[in-house]
Parts: C-alpha cells; structure tokens; sequence
C-alpha cells in the first residue's frame, strides 16, 4: 500500500487547471482507501443505493456541515442537483422569472455573468443593471454605476468570474430584490453570509469536488414562485421536497464534497481559515506581478483581483507560449490563459496547497530574470 | 496494498441493489489504483480538466467502445448527459414533440413507463397505446394490442421495468415512426439493433457504471425537430455539437462508463456473452420460483420475465420480512421489492457475479425447505 502510495503522490503535479482542479490529497486517499467498500458497509460508495442508511448517511452529514460551515439558517434550503451552473443559468429564471411581469437584473462582471442573461432572456424580462464588457471584464461596478430597475424579480450576480479573474470582495448589497448569486468558483473558499441571498448556485468542481454536482441554497419563500408547468425535474420544488433524492442523485459526487466539506473544517479550521490561506496564497503571485516592472501585466484591475484565478498577460503570445512550456516542464501545469482573455491564468483554488503557488512564484521569478538577462 | 485489498473484498456482500447496483471488481480496483494519479497523467481522474488531453483520451475510447459494443452506425449520435433517465422524460418531448401537432405514443408497461408519460403531457399532445397498469404492469402487450395512434411523433417504450421486472425480449418493431426506447436498467446487458431507434437513453447506475451519467443516442434526422426557444442545456443539438462538452460533463462517471465498457469487451467478450451470462443468472432464479409450487410466485408472466430485475412474492408479508432478515444476515443485501409492487426483488445486472444469484439461489430452497419441515 504505501509503496504503491509513494510512487503516485511523487508523481503528483501542481495542477492549476480552472476546473475541474485539484482536491485535497487526504481526500483523494480516503476516497481510494474505501473505493472497493466503505467501511461498515460491505460495497463501495460506487454501488450503494441511493435510498440506504449509508447514503441518508453520508447526505445528511454533508448536508449539516455545509450548514454549519457556512450558518446556513433556517430560512433556506439545501439541495444537490445536476447538470452544472450551466442548468442553473436556465433554472433561475424558469423559477423565479417565468410568468412574472418584472425584470430579472443581472450584473454582469464577465463571461460567466454574460452567459446567465442570455439564458434568462428565454424565459422572461431581463435588465442589464451593469455590464463590464466595454473594458473586456477587468473590474467590477462601483456603487454608483449599478442601475436596477424599479421592481427586479431578482438580482444576479457572478462572485467570482474564473476566466477574468475578478471577484466580489464582500457580499454584494444591492437592494431588497432578492440576490441570486452564481458562487461557481469560490463556493466554500471564505465565509458569505447566506442571509443576505435569494439564491446561491456553484458547482462543486473548483473548490468543492467533483463534476457532476451542483449546490443549490434557496430561501424557502422564493419556493412560492415556481409554477406548476414546469418540467418535474427543473422545478426547485421537487428537489427541495424529495431531500434531493427525486431521482439518483450523483451519489459519488455528493460523497466527494462532504469529504471536502470535513478537510476544511478538521483540517483547515473552518472557511475563514480557508479564506486566510487562500489570500496568502493569491497575494504571493500578485505581489509579483505588482513587482514585475509591467513584464506580468494582471488583467483585473487590484481592487477586484480574485482570489482564485490570477490572470495575467506576458509582453507577447510567443513569451506567454515559452512560459506555459517551461512551467509544465517543471511540473506546473495548465496556465494557458482562457482564450478569450488570452495569458495566463493560474487557478489556485482551496486544494492548491501553498507548496504549489511558491513553485510557481519561483518560476515567475525566474523566468522574468533569464529575459531580463 | 495486498492485504488492505484482500481485507476490502473480504469485507464485500452481494448486492442486489436495482440501482446504484453492483459494479465488477476489476473496474473498482482499477478506479482505486488510478485514483491517486492516472498512469502518465500526475495527477487524478477527479481533477483533470474536461478539455485535457487526458480526458479527450478517455471520452473518445469510451464513445467507441460503445459504438463497437452496441453497434451504433453513423447515422447516429452518442452523448453523454446529466440528470438521469427522470432529465430525458422531458427532454425527449421538449425537443421531439413541443410545438408539433402529431401525438408522441406511448406504450406503458411499467412505473417508468408512466413516469415519462407524465413529462410528456407537459410538451404536447400525448397517446396512450397500451397500459399494462390494470394488471399490476405484469407482462407486455401482445402485438395486436397496441393502438397507435395515425402518425405519431414518435412511439415510446421502456425496455426493461426495473420496479415490475417486466422487460422486452425483442427490439420492439412498432411501425415506422420513430421508436423512443427508454434503455435505463438493460442498457449494455445484452445486443441490441440500435438502427431500429430513432433515440435510445439509459442513465449508468444500472449495468453500466455509477450514478450521475446517462447516455442519449440519437439519430442524426432527429436533431431538427429541437427548436431554437428550447434552454441550452436542454436542447440535444447543445450536446452533440458539443461533444458532450459544452461545459464540464460528469469526467468520473464517464470514465467509469468507459471502464465498464472495457470489462464487457475484454473481460465478458462482448454484448452476446454478457447477455448469455445474464439469462443464465436469471434461470437460476426463475427455476426456483417454478419449482417451489407458487411458494414463491413471480410477478411478471414467463413470457416477459426480465433478466434484469426478479420479482416475487412470498406467502405474506410477515415471510418477505423473514426472508430479506435472513439473506441480509448472509450477505445477500437490498432485496426488498419496491413499496408499489412488495415482496421480493432480486436486481441482478452485469455485474452480479453467478457465484452470488447462486448464493441467493440456495437460501431461496433453504428458506423455502425450512417453512415446510
């Protein structure tokens, strides 16, 4: 076992793929170490029903600690669903827009924002309250830029926009309308205070798991809006009646994020021990950039820098080839840049560990010296 | 590494979930050995990109084993979604059948059958061909009970009913509209003639993997009945334009999927082998239920018997109750039969290996012997 162990934790990279991405190593080990039977059980968590007593296990479990991490109340609502963000862009509006005379709202601070809307614009009214595309998503609104219309059946918002690497600091305060956000890419990285959302979707496959699920929390009275039309399995209600368990729910998946849900709390201490990580993390890159004389030029402007993806441009295409070259050859690997935005972009999400972003900062040292040579 | 494995397996039971079901021993063992790094990868399975090379490998040997295992000729598309079998109850008619004045048929010979009625009535006009519901959905029409209706949008059925155990012997030849097979719990167990679809769709947990995948195929005609108002993700076109990755599909389960696949090629030979060996399983058990002088009586006629799912009764409920006590406390698990049918029911997919239909086969004459004494 601990041979076999060795010989493949050594031939572990520093993965900074935008996601999926990396999972915490203690995770990865327990999930192999009870692959063939979970213990107490006889069968892997690949084989178990979903309706028996190891899985009502395993969800409730990785239901109370996402509360608990993240003091879920009361008035909301917990539930695992399919498909991706992707399927909330339209699940969203079907929900809270469909039939309604207002408009949705959405902020739109990059890509991810500016998929949602159009989605949206299938089911209903929809206001374009800020768009940064004008500036190719570098920052975010100020207070004063964001007009919301007179009445928003919702107002949506991105947290953390992966491929532009800009991120809401603090949780957005944008008016009585309920707030619909997408967490995608920073679900569970720092504390949110839930009680300020309408709605808060995010796949798990950054900073929480596994593709295959998504994490949908819900006000309970926002429950009200869904119209009996709607197909069974897009209806927020039949998840939220059926515990998540309408169908087969993505039992493996859910499994992987209540591991991680258990390395943040025993391991990490907690989300604001998460999030103190993870700004040390980031602040080592961009204190680079910052000190790179403009050779690593950062695409967010500082005050909406993310904490997760740092995005950064090279003085040319051929030197930003060389760098994602070398930087594989030293076992870093998946910084090309999204193409739309171009570059670098090193995601760095709650599994990185510190290790991994010094080797990267070494690199970025390096590589600007032997230019600069 | 040895002893911990030997210690897992030893610690395995026979689990006759329906689904999540038992999977094969080598592909849990080859999960568990890769889980850590895939060979020449450095890093998991669960942390590879969905537009890594790592991945491209993956999708493109799973896509062709399938299509070399089934048969599947270019006149079709293969793609894989999320949502399970429930998602496709309305995704075949929102894009088969929304806006169109034809009736989609549906031949219902069991509890799925009469779920996806259900989402269809939603998406447009709907017929009912046959409806096994007024006998308990225990056999299949004969030929000339099904009443289609003049030129129907498609015609529906469901290969196997995991609840009743009712399954189709035969690929279903009902006329020249196209045939809409819902595959969930027979998919991948025996050859099928796919040309014979118009669109096939099975979600994995059954026979072909872990839940949290569900394979769609199509043929290439249909794909112009999806209109352009349909959400994106719910629009098949998306998917097959796509790849299966118009944003990041479930990379676990497909890549399980892909394993399972290779077992039934390499390790089976094949769809006819494993269809072989699942009748084998079956009789074992349905020779039981012959010979016991209706101690034990099958809920399917003989004639639609499934060799997927075994379903019987026992004298009373008080003896069901006795018997799933007993076998548990063997190592036979999850053979409660579902609430709407009671007593017995003994899922036995692909996996399943003879040596535990043998098992239960032997309590079932111990447990019957031991009421006559």
């Amino acid at each position: 076992m601990t041979e076999r162990s060795l010989v493949s934790v050594a031939e572990r990279v520093f993965n900074f793929s935008p996601g999926p991405a990396v999972l915490p190593l203690e995770v990865l080990e327990r999930a192999r170490d009870e692959l063939l039977a979970l213990p107490g059980v006889g069968i892997s968590v690949l084989e178990i029903s979903h309706r028996s007593p190891a899985f009502d296990r395993i969800l409730e479990e990785t239901l109370g600690d996402l509360r608990s991490l993240l003091g879920i109340g009361p008035d909301h609502e917990v539930v695992f669903l399919q498909g991706g963000a992707s399927l909330q862009f339209s699940m969203v509006p079907m929900n809270l827009l469909r039939g309604r005379t207002q408009a949705a709202d959405y902020v739109v601070t990059g890509t991810w924002g500016a998929t949602a809307i159009k989605e949206a614009r299938r089911e209903g009214r929809v206001h374009v309250a800020w768009d940064g595309g004008t500036t190719n998503y570098d920052r975010l609104p100020a207070a004063g830029e964001i007009a919301l219309s007179a009445d928003p059946a919702y107002v949506h918002v991105t947290s953390n926009e992966t491929i532009q690497g800009v991120q809401w600091k603090h949780d957005p305060d944008l008016g009585p309308a309920p707030l619909v956000c997408d967490c995608s890419s920073d679900f569970l990285s720092r504390p949110i205070d839930v009680a300020k959302y309408g709605l808060i979707y995010a796949c798990a496959q950054k900073n929480a798991g596994v593709a295959g699920v998504t994490t949908v929390i819900i006000r309970k009275d926002l429950l009200d809006r869904s119209r009996d039309d709607l197909p069974t399995m897009l209806d927020y209600r039949t998840h939220v009646k059926n515990g998540s368990r309408p169908n087969t729910p993505p039992v493996f998946a859910v499994y992987v994020l209540g591991l991680v849900c258990r390395w943040i709390r025993d391991s990490v201490g907690g989300l604001a021990a998460m999030d103190r990580h993870n700004r040390g993390k980031a602040k080592l890159l961009y204190d680079v950039l910052d000190a790179s004389g403009g050779f690593y030029a950062g695409h967010a402007r500082p005050d909406c820098r993310s904490d997760m993806n740092v995005t950064f441009r090279l003085p040319d295409e051929a030197t930003e080839k060389e760098f994602v070259k070398g930087a594989s050859a030293r076992g870093l690997i998946d910084l090309k840049g999204h193409r739309s935005v171009g570059g670098i972009r090193a995601s760095i999400y709650n599994a990185m560990p510190m290790a991994g972003v010094e080797a990267l900062r070494d690199y970025m040292l390096e590589f600007q010296q032997a230019r600069r040579a």
